[in-house]
């Protein structure tokens, strides 16, 4: 009944129209707003945008309310949004140059998943005493790295094309690879099943293999499919048929068990190689201009205010403090990853690099959350989690600025 | 939990992630797949497109559920699909040249309810004796004109620019804010209450009026608005802006009382004066190319086909009889308001107008479903409804563009 209501909006049942399109134009009015707000003090669009989401969730005015129908709307069209935005990424990769940086991105991303996990590991056992499933969770939430907003701020400060920004979008991906299994793993012993190697093996391969198929099954059935479509003369045929291949192959990504983004990156890898880039590019950018805005306030709408508020009854000081110390090792954790690369012939800015896999984003709270789901960590440990991982969100644009800055100053001295 | 599910997409409560993205790409691919086709056998594509939404509709493939969250996303979507729709009609429109149409708009769309509503009126008394609320009811279904469907129609036909087009546009839409007006009164009819004349005119005023206030006001300010909005430097502010506003117009419209598509169809008409006109129309074509499909298959997807199946258990020959003498009577009824203009020194093709005010589509269903949610229609006479609905609704856009190919001929011949 809700979307008969075309001519008296009535309220039945879910989300009342009116109130849908009121919050969809808030948040994008307020994206816009605090996005411009954030360059005019020096900083990436993105934090305005994130910020814009604190203020909107739930714990402060609470135009995106933590939980109903229209949380759930909100959250499908922010979906919408990260997979354009990772689709983008893909349109704009040349494949050729992601393979010259893969041995490189894959190191970062090892390193990048395995030392924030033991550290956050050895520092829950030694903050707690408790060395069982809750430390394993503390740090597998650790491992995360958020590509979607780490290749958002790259593209604010125009640097996606730099070596840096190739292997920090290189071994963001393969952490989603990665994560993929952590999360199977961690999720098994959430629900106290005890995984086999074979398992754990079957999901790494599906989660590598499908990238793999898709990309080079794709490269040679996309040209001549599109060809076809081309010769169609229906309004907007070319374009549709494109985006509903996005769609599609995010949604087949989704069912054979691997994630989303990786089936909307291999779509615009895909794409990429075919006669009609040019248009799909263009028609693509002003759905992105709508839906990647939504994304980064919803993920901003997660954040509860209140555990940061001493006045607040859920604020609690202990909790803070172990969030404090995970904070620190968090940074700590990514930032090693940057130094196992670039000393050879090439020089690389190892901060940076580090620095690109600090923010957690959507994905630190998908882990937070199967643990809270599962019972494995209590409200407090969530707590910390979540703190955590905004702060590591809100604390990599602001850092990356400075850093890219600096590392095309530096580049400018060496070439005069 | 649903928009966490970026990783692993689990199906947690509502709708999964995974089947929404695979329903809205079967939803584009086989609008376009089905627009082609109709454009292939002389057809206007929308044809297509609302016969897709019936094979997708819950009575054959089941791809859009008849209720549930899926069905009220998608929903969702569609009306912005509306929204988006009217808003580029308003864009497009000249106030001036409406307002030379102004006076023929209004009489046809006075005959074009008025008839309807007399001939629903008397049919439904001598066929079934009934002379009461039943027999209003389905007068006022009758009385309803798709402004989106004619105008698709009239679009994928490129005759948006003839003076029948524009007479048709604005008799529909000064039949949607009669619309509203018959709505109340039915519905008070409905639920038994005694509506007074001052609240229909209050009603009246406010459908009328919101239409002029937006306009006259948004036409002093937007331009203002949006030179400042220009001067700002974050990614895709203009355009942004430009859709928020239209969002918020429209709930705006819905908020008070009006229609959610007289706000979009007001603010496409404010933002044609600005000096932003061409960035903001290049960039809503993706938009609408992706959401407008959403809208029409989701309308066809509203026909129940088993109530045309004589090997269904919902098939009934009475409710057929009933359903085709009130189609007859419900074509007749639009004929006639081709009539009543066009006489004088400017000839107009009076068929063609009257043709143009024949399909109810979502309008008409809104109509049928107060009527059935209310109880007034049992479900045989809401059937009866929706079958004249659905058949107004696939007549138009074969008629029409025969209508408008003979009416262009004739053109031709005189300047010859």
């Amino acid at each position: 009944m809700v979307a008969l209501s075309l001519l008296a909006a009535p309220d039945t049942g879910g989300v009342s129209i009116v109130q849908f399109l009121f919050s969809l134009a808030i948040i994008l009015a307020a994206a816009k707003v605090a996005g411009e707000a954030a360059i005019r003090v020096g900083q990436p669009a993105v934090l305005g945008e994130l910020l814009a989401g604190v203020v909107l969730g739930s714990s402060m005015l609470g135009v995106i309310p933590a939980a109903g129908q229209l949380h759930d709307v909100i959250g499908l069209l922010a979906e919408i949004g990260v997979i354009i935005v990772l689709f983008e990424i893909g349109l704009e990769t040349d494949l050729r140059e992601m393979f010259r940086v893969g041995g490189a991105a894959v190191a970062v991303a090892m390193v990048g998943v395995i030392a924030p996990f033991l550290l956050g590991y050895g520092t829950w056992t030694l903050l707690t005493g408790d060395a069982g499933t809750v430390a394993i969770f503390v740090g597998a939430t650790l491992t995360a790295t958020s590509v979607g907003i780490t290749s958002r701020v790259l593209t604010d400060l125009g640097q996606m094309s730099t070596r840096e920004a190739r292997v920090i979008l290189g071994a963001a991906i393969v952490d989603d690879v990665l994560g993929l299994v952590i999360l199977a793993i961690v999720s098994g012993l959430a629900a106290g099943a005890a995984l086999s190697a074979p398992s754990i093996v079957l999901k790494f391969v599906i989660a590598v293999g499908f990238l793999v198929a898709a990309v080079v099954l794709g490269r040679w059935f996309a040209p001549r499919v599109f060809s076809v479509i081309e010769r169609m003369q229906v309004r907007g045929v070319l374009f549709v048929s494109a985006f509903a291949f996005v769609l599609a192959l995010s949604a087949l990504a989704g069912s054979v068990g691997s994630a989303l983004i990786i089936g909307a990156f291999a779509a615009g890898l895909i794409l990429s190689e075919t006669n009609q880039f040019d248009l799909i590019t263009k028609n693509i950018h002003p759905l992105s201009d709508i839906f990647a805005p939504i994304f980064f306030v919803y993920v901003g709408s997660s954040v509860n205010v209140a555990l940061l508020n001493p006045a607040s009854s859920q604020f609690a000081p202990a909790t803070l403090t172990i969030a404090g110390v995970l904070l620190v090792v968090a940074i700590i954790g990514k930032l090693a990853s940057g130094y196992v690369v670039g000393w050879g012939r090439e020089k690389l800015n190892h901060l940076a690099i580090g620095v690109g896999m600090v923010p957690r984003g959507e994905v630190g709270l998908i882990f937070a959350h199967v643990g809270l789901d599962n019972g494995v960590v209590d409200a407090n440990g969530f707590n910390a989690l979540v703190i955590v991982v905004m702060l590591t969100t809100f604390i990599a644009p602001p850092l990356l600025k400075i850093l890219f800055r600096r590392s095309a100053e530096r580049a400018a001295e060496e070439i005069a």
